[in-house]
């Protein structure tokens, strides 16, 4: 591993037109109407992704490879290949209705590193492995950052493999139809340190009018299905009082729900959504009602606070109506705290470029929580408008693009020595 | 028409034995793990149904014939037929996780009559027409009681055959297929009197201890839906206060809805079912948030205040979240009075008959609402355990189906003199 010193390195920028035209043809592929992207994990557009992303590897003179579990690995070598590389990289897919920067971001400000320092001739001395994660946003296959989850070994492979999304297929089925599962076992090679560059996806450095948030860690969230068990009655003659509905004790839930998230302020959030019921039908009590929420903490101790206070909410306003109530975990991310190397480094790069910062912890989970149990790890933030993410109208300037990729390029050269 | 008079016509009984055997096959087609029946409307079970039908129809020397819309109209001449019949039937298709009663009975109840009349060589002076009227139900193509809607001119025939399913099949695609069209118009033949005979699908003649409930009219029910349109963002950065959700709204408009209803207690009813959201995805606030609205009141003017209280809760607490709201009235039917002249016929061959009785409302909607609008009508109720209908576990006892059908072979000897 490259010992930091505390003299610059590198004041060098990345080329801003590239990494922009780069970012807009990208937007291109499964554009929805509303300016966003529709390219969800392991489908035909997360695949013409992928496939208009390595043109511009292979040209960018990179070798590549897949893992099994369907993350792509793109390597610029060093001048030492004994030495552990530097990771950096995100992901490709996108939510249903997504923006044309989370994730994306990530990967084609990586994509620009690696073409400055072609520019510049630099020979780092550690190779420099750029990766797409596999299904981070975990709306189609239910099980976020499921790639990168693998690779650190906290999914095993034959789970994520039997994932299935609505329509029941399979992620080992869309693996194997798209020629995504690779050979190579999803597990980490030598490391020697990671960056993950990202939109913040809140409004925190917008307001503060800051250029770059140093990310110290991540929040904890978990992922539940609430459903409730009604008795299906005709809407007509069955009296309103002694019903048991299910309508009626999900209402009650999410009001008190968010009244609980919103005493651990400002941190905790909670977030109701994928509402369904049966029997599709009117004119009768509904039999089954669900809901997925997502709740966070940055705090472990608060968020199984929060976890405990769902399940008391649940049970009491269930049994209140004489309707039955499950929950299940879905998903499960601690908070995770980044290397202290790690976030010196994207913080002596920052101030190498003279540009403003904060430390920051990031409210939503990315890859870079489970890359973190396995080698030291940071975070580059730039601000988002709005602080909108999960949305078509995500956005940033052309210079807040540059001013993130041109952050990961000093943190890159500190790292890998070069 | 045949006019009243007040001695007994007729106190013969019908066959409970093979009431109940018709019953009991009937029930084994399409039936359900839990004991109900799914034959929804105009699909291959429901033609199953039909078809089983059909051929005790013929058996029992009847013709028949199709509308434009689907409705089966089966009849038994008289001696006369110049006179106006009398019309009976009810439904065959059911809920998705519907019972083995609601509709059927009155079907079957009908072919009993016939049988019986049959067994006892009576000629009566008008036709019998037995009628299985297309999609009551309204869950699979939402439009429930749609074949006596169309017959009685409450909606035009094309609206009806445009129709969608949620797979988008239309009910003019499936009525092709089935080979359900009719050549004959759908609209009234000179008819004198009608009867539906129908489980309760309400606890009132049970906790009475009665026998017959003669149904002097029905309440009004307007269907609902309510759609909510929220902003997504990722369910992590984005604080809770400021997010637009339409969870939130739901949640207490829900709430508010209820204790609205039950202001109106003990004849006013609403339910909320059929939710749904998008996007698919467990950490985006929704974007569009629906679910429908059951309204029931048995006077007009209570319905419509109820109707202008949704409205205002509505938009009240979509307004005060940020929220987008759109109430959309997928189906109005208004408060139905029945004819005294059949209520007094249906009262007459109870008494004759020597069960017990109350007069009563129904809370359910029924063909018998658009048939009263063309023809003197009136409905007869059997009580049903529990009160329990729109459910797999709906029941009737063999003397109880006996004793509505009995009674409306008397109210059909009255009107068809025979």
């Amino acid at each position: 591993m490259t010992s930091l010193d505390s003299s610059p390195t590198s004041v060098d920028r990345v080329n801003a037109d590239r990494l922009w035209s780069r970012l807009m043809t990208m937007a291109e592929v499964a554009a929805t109407p509303n300016g966003g992207n529709n390219r969800q994990a392991l489908s035909d557009d997360d695949a013409a992704g992928r496939a208009l992303f390595l043109k511009w590897t292979t040209d960018a003179g990179c070798s590549h490879e897949m893992d099994e579990i369907g993350n792509l690995f793109v390597r610029r070598p060093g001048r030492d290949p004994a030495k552990p590389a530097v990771l950096i990289g995100s992901h490709l897919d996108t939510q249903p209705t997504g923006g044309r920067f989370d994730g994306i971001y990530g990967v084609l400000g990586g994509l620009e590193v690696i073409e400055r320092l072609n520019d510049l001739n630099v020979v780092t001395e550690a190779p420099i492995d750029l990766v797409v994660w596999a299904n981070e946003e975990g709306s189609r296959f239910p099980y976020s950052m499921m790639g990168s989850a693998v690779w650190a070994g906290k999914l095993p492979p034959a789970q994520a493999l039997a994932l299935t999304d609505v329509h029941g297929v399979a992620v080992g089925d869309e693996l194997n139809r798209l020629g995504w599962a690779g050979t190579r076992p999803a597990r980490p090679m030598p490391t020697a340190a990671a960056f993950e560059l990202h939109i913040e996806q809140g409004p925190i450095l917008e307001s503060e009018g800051l250029q770059i948030g140093v990310v110290t860690g991540v929040q904890g969230f978990r992922w539940f299905t609430i459903e409730l068990g009604g008795f299906p009655a005709h809407a007509g003659p069955t009296p309103m009082l002694g019903r048991r509905d299910p309508a009626r004790a999900i209402a009650r839930i999410v009001e008190r729900v968010y009244a609980m998230v919103e005493s651990y302020a400002p941190w905790g959030r909670g977030t109701f959504a994928q509402f369904g019921s049966e029997p599709v039908s009117p004119n009768t009590i509904p039999e089954r009602l669900w809901c997925t929420l997502d709740l966070r903490h940055p705090e472990l101790e608060s968020l199984e606070q929060m976890d405990h206070a769902v399940r008391d909410i649940v049970a009491a306003e269930a049994d209140a109506l004489g309707v039955t109530s499950s929950i299940a975990v879905d998903n499960d991310s601690p908070p995770v705290a980044f290397d202290a190397g790690c976030i010196a480094a994207v913080e002596a790069a920052t101030a190498d470029l003279g540009f403003s910062r904060q430390r920051i912890v990031s409210g939503a989970g990315h890859d870079s929580c489970y890359v973190a149990l396995r080698v030291p790890t940071s975070m580059i933030f730039v601000p988002c408008a709005g602080g909108l993410s999960h949305n078509e109208a995500e956005s940033i300037t052309k210079e807040q693009a540059e001013h993130g990729a041109s952050v990961l390029l000093g943190a890159v050269r500190r790292m890998a020595a070069g």
